[in-house]
């Protein structure tokens, strides 16, 4: 087994090694701004600590796979960021804010041929199996971010179609970069697919966890501001379960405070109190462990000795602890 | 050998066999609706033949890979469509116009996914070098939009660097097709290059035919407005080549009618007198019998017997006659 410096190590030295042109200036300097903007690469680290897991004899061919799948990631945060007209990512200018939307599309787009670049570097008889893992996330991403724009305009959204949307939009990335690196890792399809299915599950209760640091994280420690999704009205774990849970009263008070986009303070006040009275915190911790629950029952099916799950538990763990 | 209609019937039905899902409506249904514009599907059409070119013992093999060739042209349409604020393709709305520029993004997004999706399904052997050659030519297609929109806004452009352009722009995409076929057909590497730079010098050519057509072709024949790149002020070899060879004062006078976007009818007139004057028309179908030669040179160079080219020599002849 490789420990997490190292392997994080050849992750930060592919992307470095990742050829990106001078020219054309206007395709390529977004891309290369874009990668520089950074992130944890935690999707990466998850494809090697898959491979490692399995004790692939060279860790070193999932670097590909990690990187495509970072590359991935940020085709959808580029393309996502101009439907969602987000003038920041990480602290700076998006790129359709510095460059125009036309630009941001096409840096998108050779992002997604880039990553598929990568993924074609690895091994050639592991490519069928890597690919049919990696399109039917790409196309699920799609379909996430697709339910998430017809959501926005929605007035009633059931639980299950919320969950299911953040399934599609953010977690099963999680699950199938764990998935390639157990494929390199010469896992069996069983324990290729307990792999995806702990990813998947630490992604829907990483979601949740966003959902109630949003109301009740430090917003210091967090770095957002707080009750940042009750303004924008996002629709959230918290907010459906509210709605599902409230009498009609205070229905009606709630969605009089989505519809009120002027006393900001006093609304993040009053819906949380709402939230507060309807127990809705405890009810959010409450789906949230029992992802948490199929995740760790997902680890512990895989049949590789304890000691070598560790790693996953940690980072799990760290996921699911900032700020609490 | 199969026949041309076999080969467009195994194509209309690997079109019509794309699994393309109900839901969410708002990703698919805009899919479904540009895939039914229809277009010649030319490029898939050279897939299959470049497979049977070399007695691939089962064409039918091919059919992904042309239809991922024909996937990926609709992704580029759709994504250069809202680059160019293009209210129409093949007389209908296009994507954005119909359904907003956001959806016209995930649609194309997902028709790029769908493209590797077919891709994969191809001989498990052949993937690394399909994958190669199609992420290759996927890229470029990406340089030549971006440098298509970066000559929109210069005054001068130099006829290499418009050829340069309209080879990764459009050329590329063509010899990819049949390289494609090629490839999936066992020819050797040398004979797949020379299929490539046949479509490639075909695709030139093909450009070149273009720009003359919508200044001297017959409006009616060819379905397009007389004289409408001069009117967009488009960069054709036409112009590029009479700026190259006018004097100063014929210069200014062209220039003057480039920032002139009011007397349409003038507009087209003159500058068409002044390409006569210059003789842009002949330097323009000299450079295209070049390539037409270039690209003859290669077929010439493949290693079947010449019966079994006659079918591409056919094709490549009924581009370059369509109205002359």
């Amino acid at each position: 087994m490789h420990d997490m410096l190292d392997l994080q190590q050849r992750i930060a030295n592919g992307l470095a090694n990742i050829d990106i042109p001078e020219r054309p200036q206007n395709l390529y300097a977004p891309i290369g701004y874009f990668m520089r903007l950074g992130g944890k690469r935690i999707r990466p680290l998850l494809t090697l600590m898959g491979a490692d897991l399995f004790g692939a004899p060279d860790v070193e061919r999932a670097v590909p796979a990690a990187l495509a799948i970072e590359l991935f990631h940020n085709f959808s945060l580029v393309h996502d960021d101009i439907m969602d007209k987000a003038p920041l990512r990480r602290g700076q200018q998006t790129v359709h804010e510095k460059w125009g939307a036309d630009i941001a599309i096409l840096a998108g787009d050779n992002l997604l041929i880039m990553a598929y670049g990568q993924l074609a570097r690895s091994p050639a008889g592991k490519l069928p199996a890597l690919l049919e893992s990696f399109n039917t996330m790409a196309t699920e991403v799609c379909e996430g971010q697709q339910l998430d724009m017809d959501y926005e305009g929605m007035d009633a959204i059931a639980i299950a179609d919320y969950l299911h949307m953040i399934r599609l939009k953010t977690s099963v990335l999680l699950g199938t970069a764990l998935k390639l690196g157990a494929i390199l890792g010469d896992a069996s399809e069983a324990d290729a697919q307990y792999c995806y299915d702990f990813g998947v599950n630490v992604g829907l209760a990483f979601q949740l966890q966003d959902d109630i640091l949003d109301v009740y994280g430090d917003p210091e420690r967090f770095g957002k501001q707080r009750g940042g999704d009750i303004l924008a009205n996002k629709k959230t774990y918290l907010l459906l379960k509210a709605l599902e849970l409230a009498d009609a009263g205070t229905e009606a008070e709630l969605r009089g405070w989505l519809a009120n986009d002027r006393d900001g303070d006093a609304k993040v006040d009053r819906v949380t109190e709402i939230y507060d009275l309807l127990g809705v915190r405890q009810a959010t911790e409450s789906a949230k462990r029992a992802y948490v629950s199929h995740a760790y029952d997902a680890l512990a099916s895989i049949a590789r000795p304890d000691d070598s799950k560790r790693p996953l538990q940690t980072l799990a763990q760290s996921l699911m602890d900032r700020m609490q």
